[in-house]
């Protein structure tokens, strides 16, 4: 069929077309079946909306991806990808192969998966499980769609975590401590999706975070390590895909997270990574047994690609730093790094340091290098190098004004800390759009407390925001304090 | 947040809302999370789309489904929909309850489902099976969302095949048999999905097809019986949009085939039903033992809706008359009432109308009705009840003159008639959109043939069509032909 093409603008990121119902009809195509669009003497695949008022009969509308196509064109119904067979395989549990994989990341990469056919991927891997060669097959192939850096050094440090735990900030630490001690640490992180605050938000408080990879490579020699974002280098670009399917679901099947988190290792030119598993109630990972099992999984998938990986098994259930938003974490660091600091946020950094150091072969005491000031200094120095102000320091950094601080409504004892409810709590103040907003944590579990004690601190750049957060806190409970009498029991 | 409202059309039925990227950022919306939106002092749910360009800050986009929304509105971030979580359960393969499925049936009968999440649904369905039990509260959660028909007779009968075979247009032969026998039998027909026709489509080339209930129900007082699109009455609203995520994919689960089918049996108020289940190799259920568990299923469930089911297990690997496309196959319908006509379409008819006429515990021979010639006398009081001419004659029917047949290449054996392939040459010959497009198939399976016999012969409305198909054709086999040594025996 002959159709003149016009540009329409849906705000996607597929390579839809709109035809008029009645071609549609006439070609025989359904919503989401894809035709084949020659123009110019090339061919590319468009997948169909049908509308009765968008475009007219004879018009094909081609949206944002596909702006590039004009004039007119000669279109007729295509065959569905091969990715779709792969996937309803593995609906039907049947083991994949890497050429699979590879169809499929190719697929996704390209947005050539419509989304019904992108869930029903994440979907069959979620209830049907990825096999241990599944995942390494899923690994390569993720890896070998993404940019990859490449580093001199014959080892390269790095350090990961699953996430879902507030205020756990410990990567900066890390990385300073790491670096001091002479290991090149080039350490890409994430913003926030679901969280607070990813470690880019909390670095972007201090200094920039967005660098090309030649840039990424200057500071690197400067300084052996940096802190930026990884999404300005497309280590995993199929990566971002997935989790737009992943988060309305909020399901992240282990096979794939090993994929993801890997590939993008292997990506960055990682020789030897930790990975923290924060497990717990409320965690991503509940039982200690599955966090087990997700580190053995992790350590072989690992071995596979000729990569070193340590698995660290945290506790997840409550904050790690006092702070919970980006500037607020900021400060935990800096304070942290200064000497003082929430004690766990220390404690966790310094033994995840001693780890990789360890791990890395590398004869130094984390803990030294962080008391004697030398982490500090280091970390200054990447500030630098990254464009910040290396003269910062803790008490400069001012939460948001607005703020409202919950106290406890009688004697008792704190049962539970609930990081889940904390984090989004934080998140309707404002994290980590508004910088300066979050929540500052009061107590721990176990701790007596007196009614009129504070329990958390709500922190908001607008007084709107902090009603907000304020309506949401008065229907939660996330600082739990009962009277001793009902601390170890609830009865219902 | 405070929004102004303003209209845009991306051709959607999906409630979507587009937000300009710094908007979303304020609220912290993700791509498809939901906003809540009040607006006159009502509230509606919005499924978020970002973008950088359509709407500018401040303005809230709204898609067709919300054109309702005028004015300024307040937005803020809503939680995704109950179902969301008891889809995330059937991953997890837990079992879920009738208010589960009361709720995902209704989120998706009112479009509240994000693509994402429809297709999560459906995967879960198809993977982890649904029992008997949930088969069974899916079907009236379906039937509760659906119009319903009301008769007075005290016996409704009806039939329904699975589908998935060419040319097997049984269904107004045994309507007009069985209402000549006295039964009431008001049957709705779907149009063709991904066939080359479906039975109101057949239909259609007769007489008038979509009738308001009030006129379904004057047919049906006049004739007994009526053979009418079931689309215009809205039985089981909640299918279309179901469908419209499994059709990408290809699946078609067992339990949510039951719910969808005896939903609308229910809805259309029907007692007494044999449903045809085509099983072998290229139909929807390939082995005869899974075809059994699947009648067996249906008769559970009916049982349990109050429907006398009866499952007829028939031969579904090549067509059952003789051609294959809206016109062809009203022609040989006109055929076998007319007393001639495909034999293998004859014989079909009348046993599942004896079938039904037993069921149903009426005293009838359907071969001497059809013999007599008083089948086709009701099939022409309906025709005319449905505003079309009853004089009409098998011969009146002509096919797409532009036409070219396939011819044995080697003297041999018909080894292989292919329902599919054909299906699949007959849409590309333009049925069913075009009407007089289609095959007639001319061998069944085991004929023996000689070079130049005939095979298949492929009509179409215009030059163009035939030439689509005719390549198509040259690319695929549907009927093969191999001489007597090799017939028996494929080597690879």
């Amino acid at each position: 069929m002959q159709l003149d093409t016009s540009r329409v603008d849906i705000g996607t990121s597929r390579p839809l077309v709109l035809l008029n119902t009645v071609d549609a009809d006439e070609l025989g195509a359904h919503p989401l079946d894809r035709v084949r669009i020659e123009h110019d003497q090339s061919v590319t695949t468009g997948i169909v909306k049908r509308t009765d008022q968008l475009v007219a009969q004879g018009v094909l509308g081609v949206t944002e991806p596909l702006h590039h196509i004009t004039g007119s064109v000669t279109v007729q119904l295509a065959s569905t990808p091969g990715s779709v067979r792969y996937i309803r395989q593995k609906l039907d549990d049947v083991e994949l192969e890497s050429h699979h994989f590879e169809t499929i990341v190719s697929d996704i990469h390209e947005h050539r998966l419509s989304d019904v056919e992108l869930s029903a991927y994440v979907s069959a891997i979620y209830t049907n499980g990825l096999s241990l060669e599944e995942t390494k097959h899923l690994t390569e192939a993720m890896t070998g769609v993404g940019q990859r850096l490449r580093w001199d050094a014959p080892v390269v440090a790095d350090k990961h975590s699953i996430g879902g735990v507030g205020g756990d900030c410990v990567t900066p630490i890390i990385v300073s401590i790491a670096t001091t001690a002479g290991l090149t640490m080039p350490k890409t992180s994430s913003r926030a999706v679901t969280s607070p605050a990813g470690t880019a938000d909390v670095m972007d408080v201090l200094c920039d975070v967005e660098f090309s990879i030649a840039e990424i490579e200057a500071i690197v020699s400067e300084t052996n390590g940096c802190l930026v974002w990884g999404g300005g280098v497309d280590l995993s670009p199929a990566d971002d895909e997935i989790i737009r399917a992943e988060n309305p679901l909020s399901i992240d099947p282990p096979g794939q997270l090993i994929a993801s988190v890997l590939s993008k290792k292997r990506s960055a030119g990682s020789t030897h990574v930790i990975i923290d598993i924060p497990h717990g109630e409320g965690a991503k990972v509940e039982s200690l047994v599955t966090a087990r099992e997700l580190a053995d999984d992790f350590k072989r998938v690992g071995a596979y690609l000729d990569m070193n990986v340590s698995c660290a098994i945290t506790h997840g259930t409550d904050p790690v730093g006092r702070g919970i938003g980006p500037v607020l974490e900021a400060r935990d660091v800096l304070r942290v790094l200064e000497g003082g600091g929430p004690e766990p946020l220390r404690l966790k950094s310094v033994q995840l340091a001693s780890m990789l150091l360890k791990h890395c072969d590398v004869d130094a005491s984390a803990t030294e290098i962080l008391n004697s000031g030398r982490a500090l200094e280091k970390f200054r120095d990447i500030i630098a190098a990254q464009n910040g102000d290396p003269a910062i320091e803790s008490d400069d950094l001012e939460p948001g004004s607005a703020q409202t601080t919950v106290e406890a409504a009688r004697d008792g004892i704190v049962v539970r800390v609930d990081n889940r409810q904390l984090c989004d709590l934080a998140r309707r103040a404002g994290a980590p759009k508004d910088t300066r907003a979050g929540i500052v944590v009061h107590q721990r579990a176990t701790n007596s407390v007196q009614k009129g004690d504070p329990l958390y601190t709500i922190h908001a750049e607008t007084a709107t925001k902090l009603d907000e957060a304020e309506t949401v806190s008065g229907q939660l409970e996330p600082i739990r304090v009962r009277s001793k009498a009902d601390a170890l029991v609830e009865q219902r």
